[in-house]
């Protein structure tokens, strides 16, 4: 039933093991583990559920757990929650060979792989990731960091797991707006580099919908692979990597504009998406067809497509906040075709803002 | 009258640049900048002195140019100055091509490192070291970050810059106890690797006191190159490296134990070598003329050879949460003589508690 990738990255290559029922497998983590000794980061909406069956995992396979447990929500991604952790670590005296374990969404893998990467200049991390959306994207990549009150993920570091668990047990209980939230990112890898995938989420997105685990296991693996494909080719994202931020520019302005936490990440991530599908047809690039092909599965997988109406000045001035800024001008990620994303600095800003001004019409 | 060291990182390798008035030689620095923009950290000490110099210089070379000017002292290596960075950094909208440029001592290059190291999860980094500690310290070998209030430089991360100018200039405003807080250093490396340096120090160590330009020049670049040849072979210290930290894990406590800031690190390095020394003189691996000539080379240089009456049991406990802690047991850098550092993990407790014992008399 459990399937594994590697993700390639020479002497930082990592495993990631795929299946139901992880959580309780010690002997998929013990190996990579430096001393018996590990703190498991989590929230307190994740704790209740999966804390005790991992903890009890490991201490039966004779490995000492430290619990970490952070309020939850996007609006703790701060430098007061990775002191929390700081705190913890140092009050128990954790060493360089302790492991720091991610037990939850996106948001605990970015703040516990943070903090594996500052805490005494590095320790060693692991990822067990319990969203859909973390599954599929956050674990993957060695992307981590916090928020700041001037932009989302400006503070961080690249930093790898030495193994990832996805659990697809853990689905069981991600409320559906959550569900829907990582079919988001599902959706892009299609977009971006394998329209056969994108037809394959066509056929089966009621499926993924209802949950049904042989289709969300095949759905994370693809996208994993994906995922991992173009991490290996680019880690430091100066180049391809960037296309996995198709929908970002924009989603991230509709994060902030909006107030953290209010629209999940992968919600604004399909109504970017959106807008950078309408911007690529308004460059004549993808058809009025392929446009509608996008919305259908976005809407199948309980997506919004329709931004909210921030204003052209208000998006722009978000945007000219992004990470993805060089030289003064943004550089978008647009679409060439359904599984056909690329990457230009020379979009023509009336375009940008005959977009942006029809954000919220739903045409 | 230049002189050129390379520190051999692979693609992460990086010259080291020490001579006089390399500060108006803008000529060294725009090489290696990927756009014409950066961002100088410095303190309110420093700014005065030399900002202007370097600013004019790079304006000069058609550099654009953001001061960020923090207040000076240990106690202010922490979170909130690094926020002060960001904060600025994201004001004025720097990009992953801007160049941070640390002008200043060891705090100022260690806070600007890992603002480098976490900004946008990473960006370009230089350092200009104006005191000897951090010419021949702390600007070689990658190591940044803050102090945390359970202990001193806990949260940080390994980061080369790109280049490093040592001004020798910028040491004629140096006050006294800090150019004797930089010659522990310099004595350090001829302790746990390089004998005829020793040697050298104690025929030179009255020029070094005067200021001697010529003879700072020769222990900067020896130190350095020692420092150097180390880092290469053990980059993020799982090895040898750890013998750069002679007497850093008795000088952590007496710095922690006094509050930070009192004693300079410099000082609590000399003052905690001495008290490595005569853990090495008790377990009979130094003799006691050894001892008596690095105790004199110390007093020659201005620096303490007492350490605080902290109490064998803080001093027990603060070295508890020190990172070169492995397995709950303390690994010391000690010597089997003068030029000959080695690392043990074997120190009988009740040895060192003798020593510790005794370590504020001068005996």
């Amino acid at each position: 039933m459990m399937q594994t990738l590697t993700v390639d990255l020479g002497d930082r290559s990592y495993p990631i093991h795929i299946g139901p029922d992880l959580l309780r497998q010690a002997g998929l983590l013990v190996p990579h583990l430096q001393q018996p000794r590990v703190a498991i980061v989590t929230n307190t909406t994740v704790a209740p559920l999966y804390l005790s069956t991992l903890q009890q995992a490991l201490e039966q396979a004779g490995v000492q757990v430290l619990p970490v447990v952070l309020p939850d929500g996007e609006v703790y991604k701060t430098w007061e929650s990775l002191n929390l952790i700081f705190d913890a670590l140092l009050q128990h005296r954790c060493e360089r060979k302790t492991t720091l374990i991610a037990l939850g969404g996106g948001v605990i893998g970015d703040l516990t792989g943070f903090a594996a990467a500052c805490y005494l200049r590095g320790v060693p991390f692991i990822q067990i990731p319990t969203t859909l959306l973390a599954q599929v994207d956050s674990s993957v990549g060695g992307k981590t960091g916090i928020n700041h009150p001037l932009g989302k993920n400006m503070i961080g570091a690249f930093y790898q797991p030495r193994v990832v668990l996805a659990d697809t047990a853990t689905l069981n209980t991600l409320p559906d707006r959550e569900l829907s939230a990582g079919l988001a990112e599902v959706i892009k890898y299609g977009l971006i580099r394998d329209a056969a995938f994108f037809a394959w989420l066509e056929q089966n997105m009621t499926r993924l919908v209802e949950r049904d685990p042989a289709a969300l296991a095949e759905a994370i693996a693809v996208s994993c692979r994906n995922k991992a494909e173009v991490v290996a080719a680019d880690e430091k994202e100066s180049g391809q990597r960037a296309l996995l931020n198709l929908g970002h520019t924009f989603g991230h302005a509709i994060e902030a504009g909006m107030g953290y936490g209010n629209w999940l990440h992968g919600e604004a991530v399909a109504a970017g998406t959106m807008l950078a599908a309408r911007l690529s047809l308004a460059l004549g690039w993808l058809t009025a067809a392929d446009v509608q092909r996008i919305r259908t599965l976005f809407v199948q997988a309980g997506l919004p497509v329709v931004s909210p109406d921030l204003g052209v000045d208000s998006y722009m001035d978000m945007m000219g906040l992004d990470k993805k800024v060089e030289g003064g001008k943004i550089r978008f990620i647009l679409l060439q075709g359904i599984g056909k994303g690329v990457i230009s600095g020379d979009v023509p800003p009336d375009v940008l803002k005959q977009v942006l001004a029809r954000a919220a019409l739903d045409d």
